[in-house]
């Protein structure tokens, strides 16, 4: 009878590394790959408006931005509870950084681990985290602010080697 | 001596619920406030090539925008555990649809409670959850994927009312 | 373009709560529901061979069995975290027993709650847990112990009112 | 005084690798163990009326399915937080599928470490949720289903080597 | 056969709510209490050498102490999840401050809710992370920091009314 | 424009591995550190009153303290997720002992890993919330219960070689 996983015709599916031949999402199988040293470095920004900018208990206090922080780096260690396909890894390192510029918050995170796989789903679930954590924060005065810009800085070690953003 | 909370001489952190006299970040005490039907809907994006667009396996199997939508419908009832100063709600529902179009994966939630603070924290983590579980599942195809756009589009409930993003 | 909800051809599917009327998976929206007292009763048997039965700590120590139960209603506490599509809820009580027999050891499961759904899956994942963990304490003794016959024995309360298996 | 572990007198106890020579409940240390690669491959089936197996979203939507899939996938990664025993290990690789048959959806898990013990417990344990889940969604139809014959098919790896159940 | 719960004689387990008629310990049922206003306060201390309190960040920065505040904030909302036999309880304010003396850093935590059990557990719960928290941050200067004094100095609400430590 | 960091003027600063050139708390990098065979002793008392203790159920049920030593051993792999700056690491043996005493309730907890930073945390972790446990299930008859002296006994391993309290 009928089965989970659906046939998939489309060939570019078998190029999506957590599709099986059928389509269906799977875990990648790292089981061969050998543990190397692994970093990934993530953005993104919280986008406000200047008067709530200026809200934000200034330097060298930073206490909204700690909290950030502290978030950010716990939802590192979270990352494979929280997003289905990823692996438990054994992180060496993670760090959060906040800084408010003229436009909002920018968050930073810079994640590394010795593992058979590579940590950018933590660096970028880090930094999703912390913007939450600063909105969360601030929503109070400024219901329009937007979390964007979250992407991929850089990685390195693995197979694929180094990448970095243009 | 010392204490954990310094003194903030800036009047407009008092703006913001999120910290106490002393700008210290603190939890909002929502005990005085009555509970009531509350409801918030976010959105965000997941920005990729055309071609990782067409990746994506394909309506109707749509297995890739499924796993999104779970991990997007479990992170919101985790959101007081990501976000530290949230508090636990009792959430009656929560909804997460992720549609493909010609830039990537539009995510957009729907969280209710009967509760006595909103829901919008858990609209935004499912949203970035959900996005981020997207861009797991398509970055062996495309390291440049933005996550962008993360914004409430309403809410509904509680002593401030409706809000409606413009 | 394509979205996440594929269409869905089969009458019958409206009947199941947990989908919308395109065949997706959702979570019941329980918002117009009054809170009423509810209670599930569940259980289930980890079955062994009878030397495995006799190798397990016999009372009054009973310690193999505190573990399972103690597993079980922490679980019970934790299902809206592990079963996607559950609310979370204010559990009112948990009581989980476990009982060696000639064929093993029954789980049996009761949970309370005053809330706008019920707590079926609340006792169904107690026993599951218990019966896991019993499992991981005799498999150096005996690999083929099979869980089964988890069932809901009863459930309290609700618009559907009571349900006692036959 | 008292103490925590009372006494044994049971000989067949010090068979049970889970158990001091007191009869207290302990984890195994597996320090002294080397790091191998291990499997474990288990299986269980959610026994449903035919009228209910025929209302699940019929292939090739399969949405129920990849609901209870991704569950069982997340509950083996939390197979440590869940059992009270089990030691926190590296998954390498898990993978669970569901198939609707005439009576009802079996679920199977294939779950891969490499590590200082065996993934029986994460492969158990992740049928074992994905099952609970694939109940969640059908009870509203029947109150009846049944969880039955969750057993460990096979394991390979470590010093007791493989296992097949016949 | 045997049960999980061994027969007690001793009359004064009665007395220990937490304990059943044969002495096997069990959640306590609620359902039967009216949800009222409750609120616990707690404090401990975390006891170091004079020259490691003078190494902590000094205020107004305040970072040691701010992570440790957001630890033991996060700790209350955990409680029944690492209590087992706590109920899960809807938070309405934490609240958990650190501050620097001569013999140490001291802890307090101010927890509330409007439910039908109290928040003692979720108030001593939150000092004993932060405490820890604040010890994993000095421990390098100092392995023999003791954490003590963990008490309940006032609770509120409830069928027992105030009670103040002396 | 400002940073999360602020300036730190104390050079003592410097000796605390948990904060950067700046004072802000960060995660230790343990990336070039070899992993070797490590373990920690912790202990600590729950202190009550002697009617108290005596109600405890007596062994050889002793079923307080084994739901205390079970809380324990699932605290200590959740160490991690709990101290905001600790490593999720691979341990390989956790034991909680829990022994009443005249004074009360003292627990100890021995934790083993194979990993590049030691257990501290771990073993400190688990004696405090099995010493919640203990306060939890006896709460009810004396409020002025104290938990007190968590300290490290003994570590072993690592760069700073073996510690034992004096």
């Amino acid at each position: 009878m009928a089965g989970g996983r659906p046939d998939a015709g489309d060939a570019a599916v078998s190029r999506l590394s957590h599709f099986d031949e059928c389509g269906a999402a799977v875990m990648v199988d790292v089981g061969a790959k050998a543990p190397t040293r692994r970093s990934a470095t993530a953005s993104g920004i919280v986008r406000m408006r200047p008067d709530v900018v200026a809200a934000l208990p200034s330097n060298p206090k930073g206490d909204a931005l700690q909290v950030a922080r502290i978030a950010g780096i716990q939802a590192a260690k979270r990352t494979a509870d929280l997003i289905p396909l990823c692996h438990p890894l054994p992180l060496t390192h993670v760090d959060v950084s906040a800084e408010v510029g003229p436009q909002g918050v920018r968050i930073t995170s810079n994640v590394s681990t010795l593992a058979r796989t590579g940590v950018e789903m933590e660096a970028m679930t880090a930094v999703a985290v912390a913007a939450l954590t600063v909105y969360d924060m601030c929503k109070a005065l400024d219901k329009g602010i937007e979390i964007g810009g979250i992407v991929l800085l850089e990685k390195r070690g693995g197979k694929s080697g180094r990448y970095a953003r243009e």
